[in-house]
């Protein structure tokens, strides 16, 4: 096991009737702003549930945060929060809400021009105001997390930044929250949460049993669970695994002391920055052919995967890793998500333009030994036609 | 899954070498004061690191706390907390003393008799002097959590309580400080963990299944690395594996959503109270026959734990629970800790006493049921005999 610090201080609240604790999570006399997306939570309900438990405070509210949340409409909200004195935010939605209120959080007390966050990786932020989410979909770990992706529209570039002082003080998971989600969306979720686990385990191993086991356990979950989402929306226990499964996925723990991939996370970002695929749809395009490329590798950890999460215990080694790359993007298939570029009618002319982006954002090397390189992801999309 | 609310703020540092962070941890100027036990620390050079680490503090000492912490020496540190106006307090040493410094840190700021922090369980406690941990010993998870179990020697009481401020504000783990334990406490600590994990686990279902399967998770590790321990105690990866599981035996984790028995831990504490066993051995003479005798009520989880832990997945299932229970028996066997209460000297006039004592402790009723009455721990005890 490799040596680590961790330290994870988010509050959470987790089951049916939960929104109600936001009123004793946020201190009494606060100008709010709620943040959310494209309005869903006013159809299903869940909007009028935080107003309820909000009486008395002063609120405001900030729609419209896209999914693949745009630094363009973030910076509007970081005014709204300057101008309206807000002192906590609140948001409420899934991951793309949630990361854009990290921004908007950080961005709100930034000195300078708030693109610098994204620049440095988040390393400038020495402040944010505190904020909160109510989490409508189990997919991002970002309710419990310090890390947010953001777009900037105008120049198609999909960037993420870290800091600590956005952990959410608190987060509300009720998973009845998540039952009017559309399919696309909870498929999306299954395969965000299955890729943010084996980022961090199929990797090389270095003999860290909890976080090995804890990520098989993870993944044994939405292989269980994700399929009977799509058959059954409402059923509260399976969408409660799937949404703890989904937290646990990315908050940390997990990442303790082993190595981590992301070159999946890296390229994908770069396909959506480019083409507008939802993340979930670029991760289950990519994941399968950075593993076929990559297998030797990864070979050991890609065996005990095969042992343990598909059960593949019989044969020649070879035979079994690659049954196992095939099980698993047969899962996405499974979960609605389509795993080959054509299926979203892009071909090899792309590969050009995710590659120039790649070197754009600096990360010419990826992967647990940064050793992929703009050369090696031209042919790990040649794969992914 | 059943509703909750989950927290848990403490820093950890994890691996070798780790403990020069506690420099950065204790804020600068601080009147620093370092509790031990035995002097375990001064011989394997634990407590030369921690002063190098501290150079330019002012630190004071106060050792000589025992296994399960006496009440009557932990009021002697308050009032030197107070008399030295103490401003953080260091635990290096094992579950006793971060225990016994949880309670020394509630003490030295509580109004009035101290022992009322314990009569309450810990609710009356609003407020402690800050402290972190160096442990030294793999078993209690006390390093992060905020439970502690304190005897009053004078009266063979043996007594938990919990406070939200009581919390470590960091620990280091460094699995090279456990190299020199004896054998006698790297079994105990096995067994304490095993013994967290199952009260936690060995319950009834309720659909909780990453709660289970990280259980499952951290019962593997144990089953796995616990023997090599014994075999080789200076295997930092086998050292490093169940320091990891141990804490996330008992930080809250494992416990979010699900129902806990506690039973086997509330007889057992009786019994070191009266007659002076290991914390762990009272476990694994108590814990095989807990289950016995509720083996109807845990039915379906025993399975689950048979299934799971100790692949037994043919024949009858009373049987497989029976062969699942001798598995545990004598794993603890294993680890060098003895099953039965002739194998410590005691007989059946134990019982009364036991019995007596819980009945004091206002513990009528115990297990995730709240059903086992004193005429149950009566029978319970034959069977241990």
């Amino acid at each position: 096991m490799n040596n680590f610090s961790y330290k994870n201080a988010t509050q959470i609240h987790f089951g049916q009737g939960q929104i109600d604790k936001i009123r004793e999570e946020i201190p009494a006399g606060s100008r709010v702003l709620i943040t959310y997306g494209g309005g869903s939570i006013k159809k299903n309900g869940v909007l009028d549930q935080v107003h309820a438990a909000l009486r008395g405070f002063t609120t405001f509210e900030f729609g419209g945060i896209e999914p693949n949340p745009h630094f363009e409409t973030l910076v509007k909200a970081a005014e709204l929060v300057k101008k309206e004195s807000i002192s906590f935010i609140l948001a409420v939605g899934g991951g793309s809400v949630i990361d854009g209120t990290k921004f908007i959080a950080a961005a709100a007390l930034y000195p300078n021009d708030p693109w610098e966050i994204i620049q440095t990786y988040g390393a400038k932020v020495t402040q944010a105001v505190p904020f909160g989410s109510v989490l409508t979909l189990a997919a991002t770990g970002s309710e419990m997390n310090n890390g947010a992706v953001i777009t900037r529209a105008a120049t198609q570039d999909k960037l993420f930044f870290f800091s600590d002082h956005v952990y959410p003080q608190f987060s509300v998971l009720d998973p009845a929250t998540t039952y009017s989600l559309p399919p696309r969306q909870t498929g999306n979720g299954v395969v965000d949460s299955f890729v943010h686990v084996v980022e961090q385990y199929v990797t090389y191993p270095v003999n860290a049993k909890v976080q090995d086991r804890f990520a098989e356990s993870l993944l044994l979950n939405l292989l269980e669970d994700g399929p009977k989402a799509l058959e059954n929306p409402s059923d509260y226990d399976v969408r409660a695994n799937l949404m703890w499964t989904a937290t646990m996925a990315l908050n940390g723990l997990i990442a303790t002391g082993v190595p981590a991939d992301w070159a999946t996370h890296m390229i994908g970002q770069e396909i959506t920055g480019l083409y507008g695929l939802d993340h979930g749809q670029t991760l289950a395009v990519v994941l399968p052919v950075v593993w076929q490329y990559k297998k030797a590798q990864k070979r050991e950890k890609l065996l005990q995967y095969a042992t343990r999460i598909w059960r593949l215990t019989e044969g020649d080694e070879d035979a079994r890793i690659e049954a196992a790359i095939e099980h698993t993007r047969q899962f996405f298939e499974r979960m609605g998500v389509k795993t080959r570029l054509r299926d979203y009618n892009l071909d090899k002319s792309i590969i050009t333009a995710v590659v120039q982006k790649l070197e754009a954002h600096s990360h010419v090397k990826l992967g647990e030994h940064a050793d992929i390189t703009p050369a090696d992801v031209a042919h790990i999309l040649e794969l992914a036609l």
